[in-house]
């Protein structure tokens, strides 16, 4: 039997690389195979793509540029790993997926959504359904713990307008796939967004919701 | 006034370095200020781009991220230094553009010419139009010439069916953009196909041929 893909979007803050893991678990628990990848990166050549993507020394980067070099590695991503896993039965989770593109690079850069949406439709052409878990959370807040977190990368240096746009990008994203992506307010203790994600994860693995391609 | 782009084109080995620096040389010498430039590459962040695709150690990696790459690296080329210089009235030599994307990942590689295209398009998107000097050889005499003067690179490893289609396909985007792409037979001596390249390039250059967007 065909593994399913999840993947978790929100912004820098709001949990996703600890939902992910606490989500692993729990579904390893219950008999699940199961790969965790991120993105950019998940691959040796992704993970070369992200360190273009994320070093803060190329404040020089075109947007198209930017938007090309995440669809590649995604694209690479998904044609070394997520198919191969899925294929071999193995449930995908994914920290952070083509959502973010569209979020960071449409929304909030003013890139044209429909290049975004074209480019990543080739690098995701052969991938089915999947489901995608946003953590919403107030950007402020997904800032505030970012920042006490760690050294911000360039991404974080954008200002609050430019997070705000990327949360309501989410929002609106959320509101128009309805049946591949669900909310989890992030701001809730973690062991209430854990709860939630795992009932979220397990309609879908179950059967009980389905997903949507992109 | 603006400056114009002319880009050389064909297989490794058909003489495009030594064709750009001969014709950066003589448009010089008429006055004309030229800027040379390479791709993939041809700016810090391209570089490194170009330092991926070239590496004979990324054989994993994924023709549509392969396409990706080659088009992220041409849209921070064409942002950071083509669109500047050609506003700056400067004439702009590029060894390789486009058409290469083409000619190795859709005609060679048979990646879907519609998407590839498309992701150019994108990539291009403010460019205006330019001439194309194509540098036609039969594959066998430049795979002869690139063996001969350095190691092979990734595509170069490639059999000699791929530099076939690749070669094929070049023409046949000759023959579907006249105004654009001018064909020069490479095999002709150095000084001969240098006669030629700067008869098209003056010709474009001084309004009597007219180029083409992409």
């Amino acid at each position: 039997m065909e593994g399913k893909l999840i993947t978790l979007e929100g912004p820098d803050g709001a949990g996703k690389s600890t939902q992910v893991s606490l989500l692993a678990s729990a579904l390893k628990a219950r008999g699940y195979p199961v790969l965790v990848t991120r993105e950019p990166g998940g691959t040796r050549l992704g993970e070369e793509i992200r360190g273009l993507l994320l070093n803060p020394l190329y404040g020089e980067m075109n947007h198209v540029t930017e938007a090309m070099l995440y669809a590649g590695a995604r694209a690479q991503l998904v044609g070394e790993v997520i198919l191969p896993a899925l294929a071999a039965g193995v449930t995908v989770l994914c920290d952070r997926f083509v959502d973010s593109s569209l979020a960071y690079q449409g929304y909030g850069r003013g890139l044209d959504l429909g290049m975004l949406r074209a480019i990543n439709g080739f690098a995701l052409k052969q991938l089915g359904s999947f489901l995608t878990i946003l953590l919403d959370l107030p950007p402020e807040e997904g800032l505030r713990r970012a920042a006490a977190g760690r050294r911000g990368d360039r991404l974080e240096q954008e200002d609050l307008d430019f997070h705000k746009r990327v949360r309501d990008g989410y929002l609106a994203l959320a509101a128009s796939n309805p049946e591949r992506i669900v909310v989890v307010a992030a701001a809730a203790p973690v062991s209430a967004v854990q709860q939630s994600v795992l009932k979220h994860a397990l309609a879908y693995l179950e059967g009980k919701r389905k997903g949507a391609s992109f």
